[in-house]
């Protein structure tokens, strides 16, 4: 999906949690992670333990633009001093443990962050996942739930669903269609009710009804179809045209 | 995050919607899409002119194991193949077009993929998109609501995103809206492309278009509103026997 694709850092989005990659391995990842951040309003990154130090050159070749979050990324050398100004704190885990924790989705997860002034969440090394001390630390752990036969995810996939799934939520804006309808606009219920009868008119016309008793419910079956499909007015205008130009022929016939 | 990596093909959910990538430039990007299709159970992937031709060892490299998904991938010449055989076709795009369409979120589309038997979401090649005749032969358009300072997503990522919409709302869709259709059902892209035919020729007949320029843009207009319209077969049938019974005169006129 092709798309805008500015590098400036925007404002990070009010209330959007941190995002803090333990010992992450491979630097790409880490600026694939950056993107998906910013392509959901997330900035805030956090890095501990990184195992090729920081900064690094393959992050920045990665982020796809997304470098201003990785010029502001804070590198901790443990767990505890990465969270600690954070008053929420989940930790992604592929699988059941030990621990006993509440277990939340990525869309239950949303919720929580959006009810809390400063959220973070914690993913592990991309091999191992979080050790069982890094998830004691959290609030709750976050697992998103996949195809149980095939539910591998990689990192950067992982920061975009469930960063995605907070950015999408924090207005009601994803509960509303729009219908893009450019230079025109919907057409009343008139102007399709004048199209349902000039429709009517050229079939009658035309014979198009051989019974008298087909007639009432093809015409309303006609109207339902109209009135359903949300026809713009230039649409409505077209549809007269073609109807017209159809019949036109017609009334020739009748001249001859 | 790390999970389980299981390389068999599970069935596949029932009413997971197709994923038909149009002109799909890089093989890696193909299998990162079934990737991140098997992660939401989603199995059917069709392919509308791969540039480098299929099968592609690059998709088999890249798809970290979802090889049963590439293994029954379809390959289509055109996209009106692709698509013949669905009842709720989304096309994907990144901004505003000037065709009129409903713009879906990943999660309005989610709800009508659950009404439909059978749905498909059409996704562009990686730098420019779907073209506005792609467009043009789907219900609906689909756009992934980001960060509008950086709003790009790689093929996969949006992949993955519409697909994760889809699953993980796929328990919870008794409150999406549904259309009653009675007896009958959603006409098939196939009949509406056949009734869109039938008009662009009764119109050709008819001396509709008078100028040749204006002749696409117009018959494009038409096919996406009748695409949009969301016809059943017995509407398609009625129209089919308006445009008959209109251009019959016609034809009576030329025999007189």
């Amino acid at each position: 999906m092709a798309g805008t694709d500015i590098t400036r850092l925007p404002a990070s989005a009010t209330g959007a949690p941190a995002i803090i990659l333990v010992d992450p391995q491979l630097g790409e990842n880490i600026g694939m992670c950056a993107r998906a951040m910013l392509n959901c309003g997330v900035t805030d990154l956090r890095l501990v333990r990184p195992r090729d130090g920081w900064p690094n050159p393959a992050a920045v070749a990665s982020a796809s633009g997304a470098t201003g979050i990785l010029d502001s990324v804070r590198v901790f050398a443990t767990t505890q001093e990465a969270v600690a100004d954070l008053d929420f704190v989940l930790a992604t885990t592929a699988r059941g443990r030990d621990l006993i924790k509440v277990i939340h989705t990525p869309e239950t997860a949303a919720q929580q962050i959006h009810a809390h002034a400063k959220s973070g969440i914690l993913f592990g090394p991309e091999r191992a996942g979080l050790n069982n001390d890094d998830i004691a630390l959290a609030n709750a752990t976050l697992n998103v739930p996949l195809n149980p036969g095939f539910s591998s995810l990689n990192l950067a996939q992982a920061v975009l669903l469930i960063c995605y799934a907070w950015w999408s939520t924090r207005e009601a804006h994803q509960t509303a269609t729009t219908l893009h309808t450019g230079e025109t606009s919907l057409a009343s219920m008139d102007e399709v009710e004048n199209l349902a009868q000039h429709l009517e008119k050229k079939l009658v016309e035309n014979g198009f009804f051989r019974s008298s008793e087909q007639k009432p419910s093809t015409l309303r079956n006609i109207r339902n179809f109209l009135f359903r499909s949300g026809m713009t007015a230039q649409e409505v205008r077209t549809m007269h045209g073609i109807f017209s130009s159809l019949s036109r022929a017609d009334s020739k016939n009748v001249q001859n």
